[in-house]
């Protein structure tokens, strides 16, 4: 793909300051692009970055004074990026519409049209997908679980039975969705598993990484509300409830249980506690520990998690603590002079 | 399945109190079970949540005065939930018995009777395989490693070469067995790999989550113990000991040679340094950092761990590290200010 | 194998003190090793162990007296160690040269003389193999993705597209690499996921662990540099810029566009936030959550992260914080009693 400015800035529906003509054929960061690079500026404090960029055109919401180099202004760059990002994007190959020779299906199984099923896949009996989903090679489906429509599974996914997945899902490489949950009962000197007979449950537009983990529920559901996206390497435990829209950084470790509200944000390596209810819109730091249930908005950090601003504090402090240490012990060696003093004894 | 309440009652054993005739079809938790539904009690403390639930029947310990719903009166609730959980189980078809024809086989493999090995799924040679034990699809299984009777090896696990694993052990989706460890001398100016001579035994009962890696030994074994169980998105390192009947909780990292005694508990995201040992029955809180050995029956939290008392009053103080280091700011005004009196001058 | 202790000295070119007709078969550690087993003290604070050890040889750096049993003195200890059990390392068949007629090619795919693919592997479009490149069974490798010579993907490995990862790189099973980093921009209501047109660049020498995985990076690559080791169930998010010869041990989340100077060592479970540069040579405690750059050679630990010196201080204070509590309860206590004392009154 190779665009004039000019052609780009048409493309993308930006007004262009300066030259049209130079030829861009990729983005790249402000950094480190060069003359045949669009880069762009999401924040105002990279400005300065701007004026040392060897890029051929740049993107941002405001005219930049003294740039001298093209600049193609939009109303909203993180859109704008996204377009860009579009167009230059690496054309692959699409997905061969169709089940390979090589996959297995069992009973009973509906694939709706616009559907790839890719090698050595194994679908269950029971199972449905829907129109142009992409199962790509190795995955496995288990009995009975549903996968809607637009929805790309990559590579050696691993998806247990009587797991609901909806429309525009994406799970990426190595994931498992609908294993059984870590739960015991120690019974006759043994821990005994307790059956897992709920399923899960992933609504649309729901984005999982790679490597992540969804078990299934003892009851019920385990649920991944609409629009949530989750990173590489997540554990979410059995009967957890997440909400709509919320992000999970890698790492993060959701137990048994508990209740997300929409639009929460957890940070990587974050652990909740099993059973507590965290309030839409919590955002939580990362590494936190999270040990009780927390009021919407709520912003935490530390482990225990307490509230960002105190966990700042504290975190400076505790750096402090060999000074205040060593002052503690000079009071007290003042303490005793004073208390020595002739005119200070009963 | 659907069975009444008198029916339910007479499976699991249960002195029924109250009406017979209701049906049953699922078990479900005491907040969100409906009418048609059982639900159980474990805690005394959840009896008020049974007043306002809609169940249609309950399993309890101990006959719960004026609660107007039938009542399954058991010995041990934890032991008749599982049964019951099994009773309403979602019925899955059996794995295939015998070799799927798209598994490829090596040379002196043994399959005892009763498994199934399914699609995809690659055994290397000298491999054995216990009665009754079911290897899912895409499954591989290495040179000479050998897995006992009535195991589940499900989705796209890995399981390397010369690992031995007990008798009904189940190894949930994309977990790893026997990978080289995380060894390394620098020699010559590089990180140069020590070949893994060793294995891993993973004994009866043993049952590994999603996800989650056991390295194989320099020399001698990596050893899971019988009965222990663990969670998803675990690390075991090489040449790692841990004793019979541990729980080990999801996201756990378990250092090399660390030497784990029996009945431990580490909960989620908990860490150990390499070459430790911890005591029988140790429980170690989550998140926390162990970094050195512990006696049997301790308890710990804490990044770094320590006793879980002094953790709890040190988690308690962190909080309060700004009001200290005020009250400590105060002390020495004040302190000056005495200092400064004319009596207490020498 | 066997070899006795003279042949085994003259294999590794090591002095041989004391009586070399012992017969040995294997390798092992100091504590555990028997009669018919060599083993081996890198480190002279092992040498009381040596005397106990049942050992039938033992591999060291300069002798050790009155210890009656054979020794071979070696120049590098942790060298001789790596031959020796190359020596006795298991004998496993050889990776089978060629294709396996289950694995399925695209088109214009360029394998290499010597190399093996495994089982049910999937490789796209436009991909090279170097050769005597071994691909195990059910690994899938996307569009135009080259990978070297000597390397070993192990089972179940997932490579996406455009990936380039050099020669002699380990890669051990379920690990992803080329996964589309977490990026999102709220957009009208919900989180827009950003394309990733970049790739993912992994040296030479580079071994990457079972589980991990390793984001592609938003544009230009995601880099991992020439003889990086890494551990299990590792993240590498987009745009990280790792250097040579780091050690990044397992559960480390490296977050996006981390800058890891050459020879960084990342213990267990260490966090970095996003946009950091750590330098050359930094070693980081496990569990440490970094929040800033570092400075070359800096050693670090604590999270938040501070320099291991004062940690180790923290780390010591924080278990005295209740009694620092209650010091300055009684300092408080004694200061009252002193200003109320009728002569510091003003």
């Amino acid at each position: 793909m190779k665009l004039t400015v000019a052609e780009l800035a048409e493309r993308i529906g930006a007004e262009l300051t300066g030259e049209g003509s130079g030829e861009i054929i990729a983005v790249g960061a402000v950094k480190t692009a060069g003359p045949g690079e669009v880069t762009f500026v999401a924040n105002d404090k990279h400005i300065p970055l701007l004026k040392k960029s060897q890029a051929g055109a740049v993107i941002v919401a405001k005219r930049v004074e003294g740039l001298g180099r093209p600049q193609l202004v939009v109303k909203n760059v993180d859109a704008a990026l996204i377009e860009v990002l579009n167009i230059f994007a690496p054309k692959l190959k699409a997905a061969a519409e169709g089940i390979d020779p090589t996959a297995k299906l069992g009973q009973n199984v509906k694939i709706a049209k616009g559907v790839s099923v890719g090698a050595g896949v194994v679908i269950d009996d029971g199972v449905e997908i829907g129109e142009n989903s992409v199962i790509a090679a190795g995955c496995k489906i288990g009995e009975s679980s549903r996968i809607g429509e637009n929805c790309r599974l990559d590579g050696n996914v691993v998806v247990y039975h009587n797991c609901t997945i909806g429309n525009n899902v994406i799970i990426q490489a190595n994931a498992t969705i609908g294993s059984t949950g870590f739960g015991y009962s120690f019974i006759d000197g043994s821990h005994k598993l307790i059956p897992h007979n709920g399923g899960v449950v992933i609504e649309d537009f729901v984005e999982i990484g790679a490597g992540t983990c969804v078990d299934r529920a003892k009851f019920g559901n385990t649920i991944i509300g609409a629009g949530t996206k989750i990173d590489n390497l997540v554990q979410i435990a059995h009967n957890a409830v997440i909400g709509k829209c919320c992000l999970i950084v890698s790492q993060v470790g959701v137990s048994g249980s508990c209740k997300i509200g929409d639009g929460a944000v957890l940070a990587g390596q974050v652990g909740l506690v099993d059973n507590i209810e965290i309030g839409a819109g919590t955002m939580i730091g990362a590494q936190a520990g999270v040990m009780s249930g927390t009021e919407p908005g709520e912003k935490l950090l530390g482990s225990p998690a307490m509230d960002i601003r105190d966990a700042m504090k504290v975190f400076g402090l505790m750096k402090r603590l060999p000074k205040m240490a060593e002052s503690l012990k000079q009071l007290h060696k003042r303490m005793e002079i004073l208390e020595a003093a002739e005119n200070n004894k009963k």
